[in-house]
């Protein structure tokens, strides 16, 4: 049994700033400003210029990728995703994805991110990454196809990777159909049915652009939404990213179906595929989480800049400079990340008996000054670059910026020889 | 007579990112790989894991507020201005102003600002922190009023304030007429003519918000641009800081008369003001720089940040993803914004004869590996902390991320009394 004590630290509780200290037994949280009985203490963390937050929570991503950061750029959708992406990652190797979900691991604990929620293409690569790591992940194998077909390699593999995580509580699995373009109705009816009956949850990118839309009215004459749930991705946990181009009557689908979504700011502009009516979906009670997407699409995966887009691009978008807050911004960015996941009561908050998933920001750096309002300094001020430490499953990964748990050099060295 | 070899490094140079290396003697860039004669090096600094920029250049800011951060958020424009910063603003004393703008100089530098555009409300207190902290600046001390009155108080602080930058080449001033709401077309037309007079340019804040637009047109039956140019603003070369909500005309009028736009996008989605019409203004042939505006807004003053904005926002309200694209938003952040402070050949480039104002990156960082693209990863994947050391005007005033000019604690235990 190891015990840490983060002491009296400003720590963002339930929408509040105080100051506390808090007590890690193990891999949990055991107590706040009231030590456990029997704690023995290893490690004491002065927290005296230090706020902490619940570890940040990525809820799409494609971690892989990162070393495909800057290829493609300042180009329209399908020209970044045929002409510049597809030929390089289809000749990535393992190995290749093995170092690109490492640098990317290291790039999110970097900027305090603690679970991540992928779809990726190389099985074994990024299970591996996160065991050695000792990051949190959700992982999704992407899935394309056409027909009815429960041997489909893709889904087989999707079934062989799920047996990697047996002997990691910090890893857990979704199915993950790529998208209504990509993957025929059959092939999701095909994949929600399989999620049904393994007790699986669907990760799934929906209504990402307009082409999607037109094409889906011509062939199918339904929106993407429509597509999705008619096929029976809503009839099991679900993650549906972007979101972009829905209508009210999808916001209803997706509310009676309780389906998370994921709002991905940075990838959708920067593509060209507008902003997503996350006001909308707040008011109608979705649970929405957010994440950087890939590193291709992005071009980084720090969560602070997607949490200052998000606070600020809808004000910018509706006129209204209230109509998404800073606190709403971070539950979003942990608490509803974390639901999102299925990880709701594990991790995503500071709390006695959740997962001891937390990030510390040093508050002697100029953005963090003066502290008016830490909130605020965290959804606007922030670039990530204040996180100090990082700990993940009770284990410090990060401190003084100093990654524990990874040759960050060796990564480095082979993420460069990539593209 | 000193000099600095920087040796082997990546530089951005007309829109290419190879390596050189570069030799500054004394304040200027004396040559780019080839020696200079006379050459005499004092400090050499190993590029081979740096990319080097010209310095960033924050076109429009306010630094005295910088401990006004996170003050007031998530509000309506006017509450905000009335209610949240004016208050705390006129309660603030010299010795304030002071430690505010030398907090504002700290975070620049570190994220790479070498010279600022600043509109300021205490006369000698921002000028005495440039010296100090070796930054460069143009200064406007604000100027409001209704009459047509040389004798102003404001306009005398003005005039008074531009003895200071006599001493000092790193200074230089403007008038700062603050905006229409503000000032009226006598007092407007009064500070214009001193302009000319003078031989000063103007700095102002222009068509900001649809409720400036809405009295203008009531009160004086013109938009915020004609507003200015009838009172004689653009007859000096002009920077217009927000420009918001103009027409089409209102651009061919600023284009007429070579008017300067900076464009604020962080300050502008946050207070609900929209997204300037950046892609038009440059379709026009118009200079665009940009700028934080001060933190009470922003509510950071980290350049990367603003440049990403720049880079992404438009897409998505275009939804063009090739409606603006890296490298203009780069040149934009350097030598437009040089261009528009009077400073073309000055500074903003990596030039021979050029001031060396340079900032140094850190390649080995996660977010610019790999280097797939040096101009791609300056503008969607730094977020600042990437720059690891700041040359100002030949002297090395960060290296290491440590600042050599200031005492930085000092400044930031000041800076947390002030609200």
């Amino acid at each position: 049994m190891s015990g840490i004590l983060i002491k009296d630290a400003y720590a963002l509780i339930d929408g509040t700033t105080d100051r506390h200290s808090i007590y890690i037994t193990d891999d949990k949280i055991s107590g706040i400003d009231k030590e456990p009985a029997g704690f023995k203490q290893d490690t004491m963390i002065d927290g005296s210029s230090f706020l902490v937050i619940p570890g940040l929570i990525n809820a799409h991503t494609h971690s892989y990728m990162a070393p495909l950061r800057n290829i493609a750029d300042d180009m329209p959708f399908m020209d970044w995703l045929l002409k510049g992406v597809n030929p390089v990652e289809d000749k990535m190797t393992g190995k290749d994805a093995y170092y690109g979900a490492m640098l990317a691991i290291i790039e999110m604990i970097m900027c305090g991110t603690t679970t991540f929620n992928d779809m990726q293409m190389h099985i074994h690569q990024t299970t591996k990454a996160v065991k050695e790591s000792g990051m949190r992940a959700v992982i999704s194998r992407g899935l394309v196809g056409s027909s009815y077909d429960r041997n489909d390699v893709r889904i087989k593999e999707a079934l062989e990777e799920m047996e990697d995580g047996k002997d990691c509580d910090r890893l857990s699995f979704m199915l993950g159909p790529h998208a209504p373009y990509s993957c025929g109705p059959d092939y999701l009816r095909c994949v929600a049915d399989l999620a049904k009956e393994k007790g699986l949850g669907i990760h799934i990118h929906l209504a990402e652009s307009q082409t999607e839309i037109d094409n889906l009215k011509k062939e199918h004459n339904c929106t993407a939404i429509e597509y999705a749930q008619k096929a029976g991705c809503f009839d099991v946990p679900a993650i549906a990213a972007h979101c972009i181009r829905v209508t009210d009557s999808d916001i209803e689908i997706m509310k009676e179906h309780n389906v998370s979504v994921v709002t991905n700011p940075a990838s959708n502009m920067k593509l060209g595929n507008g902003f997503a009516p996350v006001p909308k979906f707040l008011e109608a009670g979705l649970n929405v989480a957010i994440g950087t997407d890939g590193a291709a699409s992005n071009n980084s995966l720090n969560m602070f800049h997607e949490i200052s887009l998000l606070a600020l691009i809808h004000k910018g978008v509706a006129l209204d400079p209230v109509c998404i807050g800073a606190e709403e911004c971070l539950k979003i960015a942990t608490e509803n990340g974390a639901k999102a996941l299925g990880l709701e009561g594990v991790t995503g908050k500071i709390k006695e008996g959740y997962k001891a998933d937390l990030a510390l920001l040093n508050l002697d750096t100029p953005s963090m000054i003066p502290q008016n309002n830490l909130i605020s300094s965290l959804a606007y001020s922030a670039n990530g670059s204040e996180v100090d430490t990082v700990i993940i499953d009770g284990r410090i990964v990060m401190q003084d910026r100093e990654i524990k748990t990874i040759d960050t050099e060796k990564v480095f060295f082979e993420a460069k020889k990539i593209v």
